[in-house]
């Protein structure tokens, strides 16, 4: 089931990032087998009919770092078999050393996935040379498996610099970064000299399109599984405007996904957002209703209600612009 | 060859960080089966032979983060078959995720080590609530091994706060701590009822135990791989010290240990250091002879030389200092 | 020789960042009256002819933290004699509380700044009401000047998060602010309401002005003390730009400007120049020959000379590249 | 009224930390003359009356940073006026750069202080030649002026390494340091060679006494003003058990004084107490109602209620203990 290596062309529009549904006791540390598979492959195959153009999956709120290996793999089966190749799907192998990493993209790859979202070992900060020189030997490892650079400072403690850009860009396989700081966006697109999709979160999409709309041509979104309506009308309207020259569309839906972030990041600080990132992402999925994410899995299911709230109130304001855009779309 | 479980009581006097002896070939990502278990073996013997009290292993420099599974229960296996039950043995099982470290620990319980150091999860940061329940969680499923606390700020984003202590005081499995900040062990000695032994690195140790002979009765050393005299020294001096009242050898002793430290860590920065540190130490240890610790496992392998020679200088100086205590115990 | 006060419409086109020009002892402790107020007149006369739109004064570089009250008045006096008007001009009141700065912004007002360029007191680090409130209250006791927030996160302890944004555009003296991170350049676009003129760094305006070409303006810039002409291209293309649809020249440009900042950052970091900032900047102009900045004023006199040949080389460039752009102006 | 110059000798015992008591206008931007002469008398001469050996001023708490120039030299010579020499009393000349804090710590010499309780400029951080030169610039301007190092990371944006104690004892002026952190106090002493009087917090006393009874002979303590007993007769035990041997009586008061800090620290983290420190503290004085610190100095007055009532529940504390040892030392 293994398909062509993928390009930095083959990245292009709306990537959702898919959580790993849970079943309803995956909080309990005694629990096995957690990952909800009939859930994966119904939102696998709605996401294909919704007209996504790719699939992340196993990050952060993917609880890359909190499913067993076994419940990986068997989540990647289904995610493989379900699309059957109709759009590329990322597997994510991160974990605590290099050779892990190897290991687990190796059989992600033997499994079928077309690359994999790859963050740093983080149990030591990482300098620069240690961090390019991870990336160049998994890369080395496992020549026909894409990679997408897994570029998050806080869980990975490294603050991806103008020098890791600069060199990791010499990677063939890295095709793409799923990328959070856009202050050297700019900056960042020289470095890498294009050859890497770095992709903005969805509400960054409209800027990160006026700066360079050839190179800056996909977006991750985890509020697809909330609705996928507003991510890829999003996708539309940047490629509409791309063409006429007029953004003002991509730009109001720009603000309107924007309201429904403001409860998202408590106290408005991303720092924050991180210590409770998992738990605020499923509640707001679960909120918004198009999906079940399920219950966080230990150690990070312990999470403040008000927290909780801000994230179900942001799925909810997802949702209702997710109906909004179809009745307008309708009429 | 499971012994009963360890109490607060079981943990004093000196015990050994032991590293992972690694191959020659150990930090090529491609490498398999690192691990030299005829120097485990050896090491491990000539530590008690030393009279150190106890062993902690797979902690940051005994490469947790870098080992595999496989090469982890090898080592241990080889750890418990030495030791024969002479000395007590600490494994490390800290990961990703609570099943994971419940998984493991079971697993080297069986396998025969008397507990675990263990640390947090650390791809997100955890608040207090999430840490307190992950040691609850570990301890709850493993009901027959003791556990250490593994309490290194940089490598698990967690400042180990006074409700922390408060709180993990009523896991009754929980014996020990690798305590590496002392500002606040007088407080930390009342908040844990002195349930819990908070052992303080070796040159720390004559000041934590003016603060409490009593409660400061262990300590924990690398330095002990580069030459057990002057830990095992340093030990009988605060022995003695707490029965005749006078400090001033043990003090002095201290001084002398604290003389080694002075190119530990670079520009004087423990956060710097945190960045190399299993390479400082691995090559302080081979540069004293008294074992080889062997190369650093990927990605942590690359390391400015600078900073590798006062790692070097570190071990020289502590080895010179054994070489002395012994010519002088000689006289 | 007071004017009416700014409104954000008056705030448009090229900020150059004026230093403090010292004279040749003023790293001496003991030495007074260290500014050169006939390079401060020379300079400013030489900005008007080359077409700045704008003088902002007495931030980080331009030593607001280390020329006595006394200085800073005379420095002002100079610069408003000398620019008679012609082009608007900040003066810098940031000090340890709010009653000293709002003493100071009235005496400014009243030497005949436009405006100041005000910064956070920082000995304390603040949270968002106490940073808003100290805007509020220099802003209601001097109502006659207009206000630039200089939103350094590094020197002032604050994040400059989307809340202090959403309540800082309720000042109406507030019309500009010297911005660093652009990271959430949009959405503080939209929280601001475009009230604010937010104006980037010269190398960062290319994308700044995609992003919204209406609302993005104005840029601050202290590499047109090394030599105006990239500086005054850089508006003149942009503005091209707006009018014509077609960016290439200013991205060109960008691109040219971007390759002089490669050595400024010692290695790469943010954090790292925030520590040596003064010296860096004043030895890049003092090395593009443009003017002459001096030497820093104690205590931050003190600068490893690896970081300052960094600086020295950024100056070089950017000389190099206004003489070639003279010159491809005058074919 | 100037005696001669303290030397490390001179610094023992209890040292008062005083704030500034203002007036009930104090927190009003427009507000001048905002310090309440008459309680500063009235509390020195209290002070002296219940025997602290000496006096720290114009620190964090004491409003440094919020107080004006006027206000301080006012403050200063009240409490010169009523000391009259009987006990040493130093002034505070923190400010932001080395020619204001030399030309206000020989302003305050004029006055008549002993000595300067003296931090770092806190614009840009800075590194350790930079704060090492600051110390002695200052020192060799005003060579009759002892200086207390007030070592606070978290106000100065400096972390107090090694190298910087090892070059500071160099100084012959500075006799002691303000010290919070004494997580190195041992190592510290040494690098000092215990030319530094370091002064930890009362409730690490007990514990640095216990390191090094002849070298840690003095602490400071903001609790004095919230009634003296405690800290008084804590002196006094610790001076008792440094002739008997005997702790036990010192240690128990320890522990009853840690009781009353229970409530003090936001979420017991120094970080977040930083923020809002001389509002909590003085919130703290305030309710213990042995004097009246009176209301925060702008920008810093505005902290949230919960916190305000962790500060006051702590000075109720501490009132309510002075109170019990004095019903007992009247048994």
């Amino acid at each position: 089931m293994k398909r062509d290596m993928l390009t930095v062309d083959d990245v292009t529009g709306c990537w959702a990032i898919m959580p790993t549904p849970s079943k309803p006791n995956a909080s309990d540390p005694s629990a096995t087998d957690t990952v909800d598979l009939d859930e994966t492959a119904r939102v696998a195959e709605a996401l294909v009919a919704a007209g996504v153009d790719g699939i992340l999956s196993l990050g952060t709120l993917g609880e890359c770092a909190t499913t067993t290996w076994d419940e990986k793999q068997a989540y990647m089966r289904t995610l493989v078999e379900t699309l059957r190749g109709r759009i590329p799907v990322f597997g994510g192998t991160t974990g605590l050393n290099t050779r892990d990493s190897i290991a687990m993209t190796r059989a992600a790859r033997e499994i079928g996935v077309d690359g994999v979202m790859l963050g740093l070992p983080m149990w030591v900060q990482p300098d620069v040379p240690t961090a390019v020189q991870f990336y160049r030997d998994v890369a080395a490892a496992c020549p026909d498996v894409a990679i997408c650079v897994y570029a998050n400072p806080e869980a990975f403690k490294f603050e991806f610099p103008r020098a890791f850009w600069a060199q990791i860009a010499e990677i063939p396989q890295v095709v793409s970064a799923k990328y959070i700081n856009i202050a050297a966006l700019y900056t960042d697109l020289n470095l890498t000299r294009r050859r890497i999709r770095l992709m903005p979160l969805d509400v960054d999409y409209y800027a990160a399109a006026r700066v360079d709309p050839e190179a800056c041509s996909a977006f991750w979104t985890s509020g697809a599984v909330c609705g996928p309506a507003p991510a890829i009308q999003l996708r539309d309207l940047v490629l509409e405007a791309r063409q006429s020259g007029d953004w003002s569309k991509a730009k109001a839906l720009t603000d309107r996904i924007g309201m429904t972030y403001r409860t998202l990041f408590p106290n408005g600080s991303f720092k924050e957002f991180s210590v409770y990132n998992i738990g605020i992402e499923k509640a707001r999925m679960d909120a918004a209703g198009w999906m079940t994410a399920g219950p966080v899995r230990p150690p990070y299911h312990i999470v403040p209600e008000a927290i909780l709230e801000g994230g179900r109130e942001s799925g909810r304001q997802w949702a209702k612009l997710a109906a909004e855009l179809e009745r307008e779309a309708g009429r």
